[in-house]
């Protein structure tokens, strides 16, 4: 799958994901009040809604981009009927050709990540039959528990050829509490991408591993380390946009070739319309907005190579 | 929430949630052989199993303990099917006056770890109404993104007076790799352990904050000094029986009054017709063979005071 991804970036000439996190107050009016007059008040309503809002961005830019980064939590919150619309998201994205990260940050220990990485990223058996839960491409993974929390992930990656993102560095303000105190003579997220580094290693596909790493557009510094210690790992990077990272800020993140990351955008994507400068769509058009945003970003990124 | 669980401890005498961690090869065959006849060989047919399984344990042991924790993960795994059997295991333990904690490790940053609170520990609006999703009284949290990966959970604990558990030194073999490591003279566990206690400060119920920690019982020495560490955080303390914790280790988790953690096990009870020592019960009393590893895990910590 990381070989998918890597072709798909190459074809579309956009090192870009699209984050599908949905907040309710970003769906347009005339869907929510739909839905809601269909199902009433309900978590129902806001699953139909969120869904039907995610719908009209995915058939408006799945042709510009290699992949989308729906947040589990943001449909989470509106329990199973929000599950179910997370479902559809996945599946619809993987009709379109999309490759899908599902950004769940999952992470337990022994038997408990196998049961997520087996829900998220492979089967579970129920007689003779295999079934599948979710079925995404790839998910993020929190490392925490250490290896025996993260082997399981790895070992359903390479059965099913999926993949996982590692948080190494997040874009969050209070990221380096924990992330960035100094262990051994180095910050703890340069120790976790050695480990990262080290998880990859049979696990590769043709030119990178099926474990790649997060590590947030906010610390640029950071990145260009990171991008030495991992010179296998395709970098998930979260924080472009709304978040504070520029283009500029980007590059120590790519390799040369203009490869080894890919840029996540959320909210300055899918809630564009609400944007000063992509206002003039209007509301109807949310999705057209979204398209163009992408098509600025894009050419954003392209200015730093 | 945290003073119910406090009394509800003190009047079951029994410092003990009950892991509800099904595995579909626990599941006695006649309950999924039922499931599989009337739903075929499916993630819905794996739901019903899973919670006529639980039900009957929940009935055989309600009565006894103050507590059950559900593991996400293990319904998870079987998609919106096994996710609709947890909220039901969920609802059902509520409704027979269990303290519910939601072992789901969940963990993000800012408006993203807000949602996850809101689904699993208070609520959403959808137009004028207010809907909640999962509705656990407690959830596990993992602290790897700092500060304001964690304040989101407590601010909700806070409206809703429920609680959260933060990951502090997790059971397993390899949890060294990273919460061991020396950070400022101390291993970064006893640093989050310090943060622990401070996000807890400003949201105490009588004795004890509505912020717990979760440190393993497989390592002893480290509960001892996490307890100095964190004198208002009760511990909730996995790791007993399947995972090598035994009771005498258990000790230093307590306050003087035997108040201050409360210990899980997970397959040690619910799976305890499995073992030699409760086989006589025989598969179709399960829940039988249940109720007495509870009464001997109640005397085996008893022994310890």
């Amino acid at each position: 799958m990381i070989n998918q991804l890597v072709d798909k970036i190459k074809k579309t000439q956009a090192p870009i994901v699209v984050g599908l996190d949905p907040m309710i107050d970003y769906v347009p009016k005339k869907i929510l009040e739909k839905a809601i007059k269909e199902q009433g008040e309900t978590l129902e309503a806001a699953g139909t809604a969120i869904w039907e809002y995610n719908k009209g961005i995915i058939d408006a830019v799945s042709d510009l981009i290699p992949a989308v980064k729906p947040q589990i939590a943001m449909y989470e919150q509106f329990g199973i009927p929000g599950l179910t619309a997370f479902k559809k998201t996945v599946d619809y994205c993987k009709e379109k050709g999309l490759v899908v990260i599902g950004d769940v940050k999952r992470g337990d220990i022994g038997s408990t990540s196998t049961a997520y990485a087996n829900g998220h990223l492979g089967s579970v058996q129920v007689g003779s039959a295999v079934c599948r839960g979710f079925d995404e491409d790839f998910i993020t993974v929190n490392p925490y528990l250490g290896t025996d929390g993260v082997k399981p992930f790895v070992d359903v990656c390479k059965q099913e050829k999926k993949g996982i993102f590692v948080l190494v560095k997040t874009s969050n303000p209070s990221s380096g509490e924990f992330q960035d105190k100094m262990v051994d003579g180095k910050p703890l997220y340069e120790l976790v991408g050695e480990y990262v580094a080290k998880w990859g290693e049979d696990c590769m596909g043709d030119a990178y591993s099926y474990v790649g790493a997060v590590v947030g557009a906010t610390y640029p510094e950071m990145g260009k380390v990171l991008r030495k210690i991992m010179p296998k790992t395709y970098i998930l990077v979260p924080g472009y946009g709304a978040q504070g990272g520029t283009a500029k800020d980007l590059r120590p993140y790519f390799d040369e070739d203009g490869l080894g990351a890919i840029v996540n955008s959320s909210r300055g994507i899918i809630c564009a319309y609400k944007q000063e400068k992509y206002r003039s769509f209007g509301e109807d058009n949310y999705a057209d907005a979204s398209r163009q945003a992408v098509l600025d970003m894009k050419e954003d990124l392209a200015s730093i190579f």
